[in-house]
């Protein structure tokens, strides 16, 4: 890595995940965590997660040679924006926003002259958030989606790809475009479901979703995720979302006219296609 | 317990760890599995699963003083018309079918005089299937739900409600009808929203799936159900999972609309609302 100082806005899960992986790849420059709540950044240079610390963006970029926006991707232009003129020449802008193509036509466009922005996303997470839940394998064998566009600079795409490469991630090209359509369908769509489902439960009697078991729990448990963080998504992923989710009212529509027309062995048919697609994904 | 026979009819999971589960509380009465894979059978008894078996339906249940129905619930019809000249006077049958009054309709009436029939539903499984996933604590702590109706004798009720509890089981009293439509909102709507949710997401492309993450694994992991079960309970409880799907139907139309209007703070409240009940049941 040539990278001498390395900062993190965002000192989350993601953040602090990266600084750990990072060390403990043997990463000896400075990484500098940045974020506006000063006791969670105290916290995480005594732990050891961070080496310095700033509740300033425009601040705690200075001097760094990598960038890292790892907080909601909500708050992106504004933390672009704070920061774009402190920013070094030859620094290089990444992030780990689980949406692409809406983010970077707002905030690419701000980049100075001289600094290059790559965007990256990690498939990477827990329910639980924040510093304490930490760990510097989060990324290992996960897959980290880079999305390059016609005018990335390609040396500081293979910097991107290397270090993502040094926490233990298993590093994947797309375009913006194609990563928000694919993430539309087997994250966003799946998360939007999450919530709907728990909603149509509670529409049916209040008093009944506390009997669901293991099933309910496993396919609701995204249901506890951050919901301004999901909004935000949802904005800026808007289209791609509408997409997936009018296929899925499609599909849902369809196995109801199944149900209407007693017609079970089409709904076994269907079933079936599901089972076999699902069975052929890498198990847990 | 006053039974000295047990004959459970269909030895999977279910079947095999409630005969392990008796073993290891002191049962040292005969447990009889019956099915019609003598491979499995014997495999069983090799186990210590069962002391004795048979592949008929008809010969397995004499002098049984309790007839457990463990196959899938799509066979209960055909099994009880097999068995029903061979249930010893006095005896209880239950069952462990997901599926109640639509069931119990057809075969409460089948029994012969001086016979008791008890539902019940203990809400464990995996997605493993077979006696190679059975354990003794597969129902340590599960809920059993038993369905009496007008008619149910109270001391085959009290029997029945006594041996699920010696298997672990926190046992729960709803009418057949309550826990149709229960089961249709917590376990019946998820399943087939799982599958669809598959479905959906090879529509958009079938080279899409393979990027899902751990949220879309634990979503669709019940895709991984039999599908023939799954069949057959939505044929016998249809009334009540379509009432459960046209809920769900609406909350993503409901959906959809917010997003076509960008109408983010409403899709907010919507996920918080889910948010807020998800959090409210038991942790996992």
């Amino acid at each position: 890595m040539n990278f001498k100082k390395i900062t993190i806005i965002g000192i989350g899960l993601i953040g602090s995940s990266f600084a750990l992986a990072l060390k403990k790849e043997g990463f000896n420059g400075n990484i500098t965590g940045v974020g506006r709540n000063e006791g969670n950044l105290i916290k995480a240079k005594e732990i050891g997660i961070v080496d310095d610390y700033s509740t300033s963006h425009a601040e705690g970029v200075i001097d760094a040679d990598l960038i890292v926006l790892a907080s909601p991707v909500g708050q992106f232009e504004e933390i672009v924006i704070n920061i774009k003129d402190n920013i070094k020449k030859g620094a290089i802008v990444t992030d780990v926003g689980s949406v692409k193509a809406g983010v970077l036509k707002k905030i690419v466009p701000l980049m100075p002259e001289g600094v290059s922005f790559v965007g990256g996303h990690p498939i990477a997470g827990k329910e639980c958030s924040g510093i304490h839940a930490a760990t510097p394998d989060l990324f290992n064998n996960a897959k980290c989606i880079i999305t390059p566009e016609e005018n990335t600079s390609k040396d500081a795409l293979e910097k991107v790809i290397d270090i993502w490469k040094k926490t233990g991630a298993v590093t994947v090209l797309m375009s913006p475009e194609e990563h928000d359509l694919v993430f539309a369908a087997v994250s966003h769509l799946p998360h939007v479901v999450a919530y709907a489902l728990v909603n149509s439960i509670l529409d049916v009697d209040e008093g009944i979703l506390k009997h669901g078991g293991r099933g309910l729990k496993d396919m609701t448990r995204i249901a506890l995720s951050p919901t301004e963080l999901w909004r935000d998504i949802c904005s800026y992923n808007k289209d791609d979302i509408l997409t997936t989710l009018r296929k899925f009212s499609s599909s849902i529509t369809h196995i109801i006219n199944l149900f209407e027309e007693s017609d079970w062995a089409g709904l076994e048919k269907e079933f079936t296609r599901a089972k076999k697609a699902r069975q052929s994904i890498e198990p847990d």
